[in-house]
């Protein structure tokens, strides 16, 4: 016999986590003399907060505690259980340039695999008091004024499109040309928002967010969202992202997602 | 006899100016459907909203009532007594275009000359409850937890430095291979956020912020703050940037700025 799973305690639950996460996170940002480490010494500035591994640690503990038979994939401290029926996908900061830089567009995502598929995400900006949250449920945002339903925006083409992603120098390649045709072909690209700027695809404000160089955890959040609030979701060439993130393009209709794959594809990204 | 303005005075009518604005634009952030004009049709994408508008006509129907002697320039509806004593310097709406995408980092700027010189300045960021002040008083930031101070960094060299600009692509001719320059030079260039860029420079979270193309508008307001908090401010000749705008740079100290204007000279910029 199968077992549904109870979407409304694993939402519960998810949004339990975050603010687990953002009782660490929040009272670090903003303080002068933040400990960092770079990461990739040799591959760039990524640094990792005390937030980063603090978020993390702290929301493992309660996965532990409450389902001590999940398993978990996080940015910070790894994978265990992995195959497990639910597995937690965690980013306890996305955006740590963001957050390093006193921007309050950095997040906490959460996701939650169920028999190998994303089916529960969410996105929370804890200096915003903001938690967008995606499931078979609906998709949602939470304030402390209540909760409202999310919708993509109504459909309309590129040329009248604006589109987000975060530094438009992470493109390499011929990931460069491509980027160049959507910014040609699109109304605006603004930057600067890590996955905040997918909450407000889901949230109806733009009509389309676009990275590279994803991991399954800076994404896995993203896609319940997007899809919860009618957005769709796909790799650069238009195929599901799966597990595992890398080149992800997401937007408001079908046809808008078409447009725009259409012009990554012709510069061969 | 000169008389000495009273500071404490301007300062907190400055406070209810930007309060006034507020209320008129932030229940219109993120509503469905506002109105948007492009002012520049022919010139790429500068809407102008409603809420653009009423917040002018509030700010200046304060000015009119308490002030009726004091000049006010402002980017939606002109110049009036621009020669006064006191002038009012304001961009009700700094960001427009992130305030269309629904992020949170559209400011109010209001900015006072005094017999010709910026010597007051506010950048006001209604959805987060913060108020960047800078006056002959000293620099703060209001919430509604109360005042602080606000100071730059410590002084770092620009390989460890962190700035800030809103979109790359609006750099042209020689200021491109300036803005390179300075992007290989620097630790991190992060994108996307107008004058609350500067603000982050003024409270210590990044070492600087350049821009180009300002109005006076766009840049009177912040100079204040900058200075008043520490920081330099000046075009990229390193020129005092008067009441004009342009090409504008600003840093946590004398040193980084010299730095940083020694590439943006040396390409040419």
């Amino acid at each position: 016999m199968s077992v549904i799973p109870d979407f409304d305690h694993l939402e519960a639950f998810a949004v339990r986590l975050s603010q687990a996460a953002a009782d660490v996170a929040l009272p670090l940002f903003r303080q002068v003399g933040l400990a960092e480490v770079n990461k990739y010494q040799d591959d760039g500035f990524d640094p990792v907060t005390e937030a980063d591994k603090g978020a993390e640690r702290a929301i493992r503990a309660l996965i532990a505690a409450h389902f001590p038979d999940h398993g978990i994939i996080g940015e910070e401290y790894g994978e265990h259980n992995k195959d497990a029926e639910f597995v937690w996908v965690l980013d306890p900061i996305d955006g740590t340039r963001a957050f390093i830089c006193g921007l309050p567009l950095w997040t906490i995502l959460i996701g939650l695999r169920y028999r190998g598929k994303p089916v529960l995400g969410l996105i929370a900006q804890p200096y915003l008091s903001e938690t967008y949250m995606g499931s078979p449920k609906g998709a949602f945002l939470l304030t402390p004024q209540g909760r409202q339903s999310l919708h993509v925006r109504p459909p309309r083409p590129l040329k009248d499109s604006i589109l987000v992603t975060t530094d438009p120098y992470l493109f390499q390649g011929p990931e460069i040309a491509a980027v160049d045709a959507l910014r040609a072909h699109s109304r605006l690209i603004r930057y600067g928002c890590d996955a905040y700027g997918f909450a407000m695809v889901a949230a109806g404000r733009l009509d389309g967010a676009f990275e590279t160089g994803l991991k399954s955890w800076d994404i896995e959040a993203v896609r319940p969202v997007i899809e919860a609030a009618g957005g769709v979701i796909s790799d650069w060439r238009g195929q599901d992202i799966g597990l595992y993130g890398g080149q992800v393009l997401a937007s408001s209709s079908r046809n808008l997602q078409a447009e725009a794959l259409g012009h990554l594809r012709a510069a061969g990204a």
